[in-house]
C-alpha cells in the first residue's frame, strides 16, 4: 500500500520493537500502561471480561481461532481452517475447493466436516488449589502425576456434567497454576462462504510463512443449535446459534503504525526452557528430525511414484512433513541468527544470580533438580524420539489403540488413561473408520522397515527388549534380515485393510482383541509392555517436573516482578491477547519489508498454474479496477504484518483495531521468527493477517457475497 | 545504510525513474539539460573531449572496462577483471584467489595474464563517409559487404601502422554511422593487488546478477612500458606508463540521490530491433537455448561424475553455461514482466504512423526490406543456433582454425576473413595452445552426439548435405546408428591432445594440413564448403542490412528529433557515458531494495562456506569496528545501486560523481532488468557498484595496501 509520505515519516519515527507476550486476559489489567502506550482505546478491564465484547465473540475451533461476527452465529475464520469442511463437502462433480462455495440461503449451507466443533469460552476458573492439593506430601514422582491427573479428571468430569459443554484443565508455567476453562461445544456447524483456493490458498506451500504474502486466507461457517438453543447433533430442524456478543466489522482496516491486537488460542511455545533444553533442540532434536523427515520424504516419493493412488494417500502426509522440515529449519535459522543458546545462558545465569541474593533457594534447587532430570532424559533421547515417529505410523497407531482402548474399557472412565476416555472415542473411532484414506501398505512397509531398522541399531542401553524379541522371534538382538522376514509377515498377516474388519474390533472385547489373529493386532500387543513401561517412566518423570518447575517458574516469575514486569506463560492453547502495531521489518541487510502487501503483487506472483494461479475473474476485476471503497491509495490493501505475537492455534484469529473491531484475521507468522517459539525476537517478529478491505473486497467484488456483507451490517458497494 | 529521515524523506520525493542511454561522448552537450537536471557539477563539454580528464583515464582491457588512479599507471578494475590473472600468478603453493596478493613494492608486482591488454583510446573519428563511398551504387549485398569489409581493413591497416597503437571500426545504428578508434595498446600489465576472493567474490555464483550484494569486486593492475615510454613486451627494464591523466578518487563516496555516471565500454544491446526479433527471441531463441543448454549441462554433468581432472576441465565451461542460463531465464522474465513484445509493437506502430504523415518512405521502405530479411533468416534459425553451439565445441574449433587459417594465409592480409588476419595470429595461437585446459574427449564426444544428433534431426530445407555426408560417409540423409560409428572413428583418429603436434599445425602450410592423416582436421574440411557457404549467405544478409537497417534507423532518429529526444546508439563495444543517481528501487509488492547494503551484511551471508567465507581478519575488524573514516551511520557502505544503463563490458567501469571524481566501480546489473538489454524498463533497471569506502576500508584496514592509498594521493587510517 502506498501512503503519503508524512505518514509513512511518522512510522518510521515511532518504529518500535515488537511486544512480546501472550496475555491471558485476567492479566491485561496489569499490563494497561502498556496497552496505552501502543495506542488501545478500549478499557484493558473490558478485555479481561469474558461475559463481554469483545472476548465472549472470539471463539475456538480446537486446532484454530474464530470469532462470531453476526447476531445469527456467522462465524469467520481462516480458509485453511476451514479446509478440512471444504474438501469434505466437494465432490468429483463439484470441487468446491477450487470453485469456491457461497451458499445464497440459510438452507445451502453444507454440514461443515462431522468432527469439526465449535467451543465459546464462557469461564476460566483457577483451579491450582484442587489440583495441587496435598502434593507438597507426595515426593514420588508417579505418584505426583496420578494425583493431578485424578484432581484433574475430577474437576473436568464434574464441570462437564452438563453435555452441552467441554472442559479442560490448562497448565501454566510447568504445573504453578492451572485453570480449568469450560466451553459451550456447538456440534452443528455449516459452511457458509469460502472463496476459491486460488483465492483462499493463493500461494500455497510456497509462501508458506512467507511476506510479503497475498492470500485471501478467510472462509465463514454458522454455527447451530437445537430449537431450544442448546447444542445439538445437526439436523434441518436446527436453527443459527445467537451469541452473545459477535465482532464489530471495521471496513476501514489499518494503517501503518496503527494500534492492532490479537484474541486466540496459541498452541504451544518453550520460552521459559532451559538453556540446556534449547541447546537440545538446536543441538540434536531439530537436525536429527530434519535427516529423519528427509529420509520418510525420500521413501515416500520412491514408494508412490508411479502410483497415483498412493500418491493421493500421502500427498497431506507429505505436505506436513515438508511444513514440518521448514519449521525446523526455520528454527535452526532463526537460533543462529541470534546465538539462542548464548542468550538463554546469559539469562539463566542473571536469573540464577539474583535468586541467590534474593533468598529463592527453592527456585534455586528446582533449576538444579530440573536440570538433572533433563540430563537423565537425555539419556534416551534417540529412542524416544523413534517412537514418536512410530506413534505416527497409521498401521501401527490403529492396532495400538484397538489394543489400548480394549484394555482402558476395563476401567472405570475416570481412571482410563487419557486419550482412551469414553469423551475420546468419537475421535478414535473416526480415526480408525478413515484409514486407508491415508495408509498405503507397500509405502508403510518401506517405512517401517527404514524407521525399525533405526531402532534395532539403538545402543543397547536404548533398545527395547519387546521389539528386539518381536523381530528376533526370541532373545538377543534382531538383525536386518530377521526385520525384513517379520516385516512380510506383517503384512501378509493383517486384515487392517478391511474397514468392516476395524469396526468390529473396535467394538469387541478385549478378550476378542487379545486372541485376534492378526499380525498388526500381534505387533501392537508385543511392544504394549514396553510402551506401559516408558510412560510409566514418563509419568514418573512429569510428576518430579511438577514440583521442579513450578518452583523454578515462581523465582522467574519473582525475578521479573522485582524489575516491575509482568510475566506471561508459556501458550498452551487457552485464551490469550497479544497485542502491538502495524509495521514491515528489515529482514536482511538492504532489504525492507512493506506493512502491507495490495492487488498489484496478486498480478505479479499470477502463473496461471497451482499456487499461483488468480482466476480470470478476480484478475478482470483488477484490470478495470472495480475496488469500490476497499481501494486505499489506488489499490486493495490484501495483506499486512503487525509485531504481535502468536503461535500456532491462532489461524483464524480477529485481528482487533484500538477499538476492539475487527479489521483482519492472523493467519501465519513470518518464516524469519520462526524460532521466537522458543525465543521471542522483537525485531523480527511479525504477525501475518489478511486484510478487511480484502475479505471484503473479495467478497463484494469478486464473489457477490453481498448477504453476508448485509447480515455484518455492511453494504455492499456492488450489485449481486 | 541508514540514513537521516529528512535525506530519506527527500530522497522518496525526488524519486525519478532511470535515465536510458548509453550515450557517446560527443552527444552529452546535445543532452546538457538532462545531465543538469540530474545534478552534474561539470561541463558537459569537457566530457566529450577525449584527451582531457575524465575521459582520458578510462581505458578499456577489451572484455571489461578500467580506469587510471596514479600518475605511476595503477589501474582500478573489477576483481572478476583480473580473475584471469590472479589465476595465472597462482601456484598449488600460493593460491593468490584465495589468499588475495598485495605487492608491497613495484618489484613484486607480476605479470597479468599473457593475452591481456590495456587500450587507452586516444581518438574517435567518424569515418562514415569513407566506409560507404560509393555504396549508394552498389544493390547487391554480398557487394557491399565486401566494399565496407575492405573500407574498414584499410582505414584499420592504416591506422595501426604504428605497432603502438590497436584501431577499431564501430558501426553504430547497423550500419549509418562508423567510427574509427585508435587505442594506445598497453602489453606489460602487472598484477598489483587484489582482495581474497572471500571479499572480492563474496557471494560468487548463487549472488550473481542478485541485488542486495556484498562484493568488494576490485583490484588493481599498473601499466608498464619500455625505458622509452612506448608500449613493450614485458621487460624487467619496461617503466611504469605514465597516464596523461588519472582519475581523482572520492573517499567521501556517494548518498542517496546523488548523481553519479559511469563512463566504459558496454558490449552490445538490442534496443532497436524490430519488434518481430523480440518476438522471435522470446518465443524461440530464448527458450530453446535454454533446452540446449540443460541439456548441455546434464550431459557434462554426466560425463565428469567421478572423473575429478575432466570436472576441472569443463568447471569454467559449466559455469558459463549456468550464468547464460540465469540470464536467458532472467530475460524471459523480464519480457513476461513488460510484456515487451506488446510495448515493441506498439512503439514501432506510433513511428511507422508518424513515418508516413513525415515523408519517410525510405526509412518505412527499410523496414519493410528488413521485415523480409528477417522472415528469410528465420527458415534456418534451427540450423544456425546449432551451428553456433556446433563452433563453441573445442575440438571442431581448433579444427576449424587450423584450416581456414592456413586457407586465409595465402592471401593478402588485408583480404583475409576478419578474425584470420595477422593481427588475429597470436590469440588463435594462444587459443589453441590451451586446447586440453578445457577438452576432455570422452565429454566432448558425448557433446558432439548430442548435438550432431539434433542437427541430423533437422528438416530437409535445413540440413547440411556436407555434414550427411560425412557421417553417412556417402548420399542420403545420416542416422543416428552411422553418427555412433562416426564418431568413435574421429576420436580414435584425432592427435589433438597431443600440443606438440598442434602447435605444429599452427604453423603448417595449407598443403600440409589439408593431406595430414587426423579425423579431426578431416571433419573440418568435410564441414568447410557448407561453413563458407553458410558464411557468403551471411555476408549477403549483413550487405542488405547495411541499407535497410540504416534507412530505418534514419527514420527513428528523425522521429526522435521531431519529439525533441536525442537518440543514442545500440552499445557495440565503443566509449559510452550513462547518468542517472543512486536509488533502491521496489521489485515487487511489499518490498524495498534500499540504494547501500554495508558490513552487516556480509556478516548475515557469512556461513563459513564459499561462496560466503568471509575471512576470520575480515570479521574480526567489523566485530571490533575498526571503521575508521570510511564508516557511515555506523558502519561501512559496501555496495550500492544507481539507476545507469551499463551492460557486459562496463564491468570495472568507474563510478563517477557530479564532479566526475571516482566514488566507486560498477560490476553488475540487477537481474530484474536483464531484459533491459532488449527494452529498458525504467523502473527495475540499476548499476550496482562497489562502493569506494568499502575499497578503501578494505585496503586500509583489512589488507595493509597503505602504499597505493597513498599512491592515489590518499591519507591511510591504519597503520601498516
Amino acid at each position: 500500500m502506498k501512503k503519503g509520505i508524512l505518514a509513512t515519516l511518522l512510522a518510521m519515527c515511532t518504529q518500535v520493537h515488537a511486544v512480546e507476550g501472550m496475555w491471558q486476559p485476567h492479566q491485561l489489567p496489569a499490563i494497561e500502561a502498556q496497552l496505552r502506550e501502543a495506542g488501545i482505546a478500549v478499557d484493558p478491564k473490558q478485555l479481561s471480561d469474558l461475559t463481554r465484547y469483545p472476548m465472549n465473540a472470539v471463539i475456538s475451533l480446537g486446532f484454530c481461532t474464530a470469532s462470531f461476527v453476526s447476531p445469527m452465529g456467522l462465524v469467520v475464520t481462516n480458509h485453511h481452517c476451514a479446509y478440512g469442511s471444504i474438501q469434505y463437502a466437494s465432490t468429483p462433480e463439484r470441487n468446491l475447493l477450487q470453485q469456491g462455495f457461497l451458499a445464497n440461503t440459510l438452507g445451502e449451507e453444507l454440514p461443515a466436516e462431522p468432527t469439526l466443533r465449535i467451543w465459546v469460552t464462557e469461564s476460566i476458573r483457577e483451579v491450582t488449589d484442587q489440583v495441587r492439593a496435598g502434593l507438597e506430601d507426595t515426593q514420588d514422582g508417579a505418584a505426583r502425576f496420578d494425583a493431578i491427573d485424578r484432581a484433574q479428571k475430577t474437576l473436568v468430569a464434574q464441570c462437564e456434567a452438563d453435555k452441552s459443554y467441554r472442559c479442560q484443565v490448562h497448565v501454566f508455567h510447568g504445573g504453578a497454576q492451572y485453570f480449568l476453562v469450560r466451553q459451550l461445544q456447538i456440534r452443528d456447524v455449516r459452511l457458509v462462504y469460502a472463496p476459491a483456493s486460488a483465492i483462499g490458498r493463493f500461494g500455497g506451500d510456497v509462501d508458506n510463512w512467507i511476506w510479503p504474502r497475498h492470500t485471501g486466507d478467510f472462509a465463514y461457517y454458522r454455527a447451530y443449535v437445537g430449537p431450544d438453543g442448546k447444542p445439538a447433533d445437526y439436523s434441518e430442524a436446527n436453527v443459527p446459534y445467537r451469541p452473545k456478543a459477535h465482532l464489530k466489522v471495521q471496513p476501514a482496516g489499518l494503517e501503518e503504525g496503527d494500534f492492532a491486537m490479537i484474541a486466540g488460542y496459541p498452541g504451544r511455545t518453550n520460552r521459559y526452557r532451559l538453556s540446556e533444553e534449547v541447546s537440545d533442540a538446536i543441538e540434536w532434536q531439530y537436525p536429527k528430525l530434519i535427516e529423519r523427515l528427509r529420509a520418510a520424504l525420500a521413501i515416500i516419493d520412491e514408494q508412490t511414484r508411479g502410483r497415483e493412488d498412493a500418491a493421493i494417500k500421502y500427498a497431506s502426509n507429505v505436505s506436513q512433513l515438508n511444513n514440518a522440515l521448514k519449521n525446523y529449519q526455520g528454527n535452526l535459522d532463526g537460533f543462529r541468527k541470534i546465538d539462542a543458546v548464548a542468550a538463554k545462558a546469559g539469562e539463566e545465569r542473571r536469573i540464577l544470580e539474583w535468586a541467590a541474593a534474593h533468598d529463592q533457594a527453592a527456585g534455586i534447587a528446582g533449576f538444579e533438580a530440573l536440570k538433572a532430570q533433563l540430563a537423565q532424559q537425555r539419556t534416551t533421547r534417540e529412542r524416544d524420539q523413534l517412537l514418536t515417529l512410530l506413534d505416527g505410523m497409521p498401521l501401527y497407531a490403529a492396532a495400538r489403540d484397538l489394543n489400548r482402548l480394549a484394555i482402558e474399557r476395563e476401567k472405570e472412565d475416570a481412571l482410563r488413561e487419557a486419550g482412551y476416555q469414553q469423551r475420546d472415542e468419537p475421535r478414535l473411532q473416526g480415526r480408525l473408520q478413515q484409514l486407508d484414506r491415508r495408509w498405503d501398505p507397500q509405502v508403510d512397509r518401506a517405512l517401517m522397515q527404514w524407521l525399525l531398522g533405526q531402532f534395532i541399531a539403538l545402543p543397547q542401553a536404548e533398545r527395547i527388549p519387546e521389539l528386539d524379541r518381536w523381530i528376533a522371534g526370541g532373545e538377543g538382538e534382531a538383525t536386518a534380515g530377521q526385520l525384513a522376514a517379520r516385516l512380510d509377515a506383517l503384512y501378509a498377516g493383517t486384515q487392517f485393510a478391511d474397514a468392516d474388519k476395524r469396526m468390529a474390533w473396535f467394538n469387541a472385547k478385549r478378550r476378542e482383541i487379545e486372541s485376534a489373529d492378526d499380525s498388526a493386532l500381534a505387533f501392537a500387543r508385543a511392544l504394549l509392555p514396553a510402551v506401559l513401561r516408558i510412560e510409566a517412566e514418563t509419568q514418573q518423570f512429569q510428576g518430579e517436573e511438577t514440583r521442579n518447575r513450578p518452583a523454578w517458574m515462581a523465582t522467574r516469575i519473582a525475578y521479573a516482578q522485582a524489575q516491575g514486569r509482568e510475566l506471561y506463560a508459556d501458550a498452551n492453547a487457552s485464551l490469550r491477547i497479544t497485542f502491538g502495531n502495524v509495521q514491515g521489518y528489515v529482514p536482511r541487510d538492504g532489504v525492507r519489508y512493506e506493512s502491507f502487501t495490495d492487488l498489484a503483487g496478486i498480478v505479479e506472483k499470477h502463473t496461471g498454474s497451482d499456487p499461483f494461479d488468480a482466476t480470470a475473474h478476480q484478475l478482470d476485476a483488477i484490470r478495470e479496477r472495480r475496488f469500490g471503497p476497499y481501494a486505499v491509495d489506488g489499490s486493495v490493501p490484501v495483506n499486512f504484518v503487525a509485531d504481535l505475537d502468536i503461535t500456532g492455534g491462532n489461524s483464524g484469529s480477529p485481528v482487533l483495531n484500538a477499538r476492539a473491531e475487527l479489521v483482519g484475521l492472523a493467519f501465519d507468522g513470518n518464516y524469519e521468527a520462526i524460532s521466537s517459539g522458543w525465543l521471542f525476537n522483537p525485531v523480527l517478529t511479525r504477525t501475518i493477517g489478511v486484510d478487511v478491505r480484502y475479505m471484503l473486497w473479495v467478497m463484494d467484488a469478486v464473489d457477490g457475497a453481498q448477504r453476508l456483507l448485509e447480515e455484518m451490517g455492511l453494504k455492499p458497494a456492488f450489485g449481486r
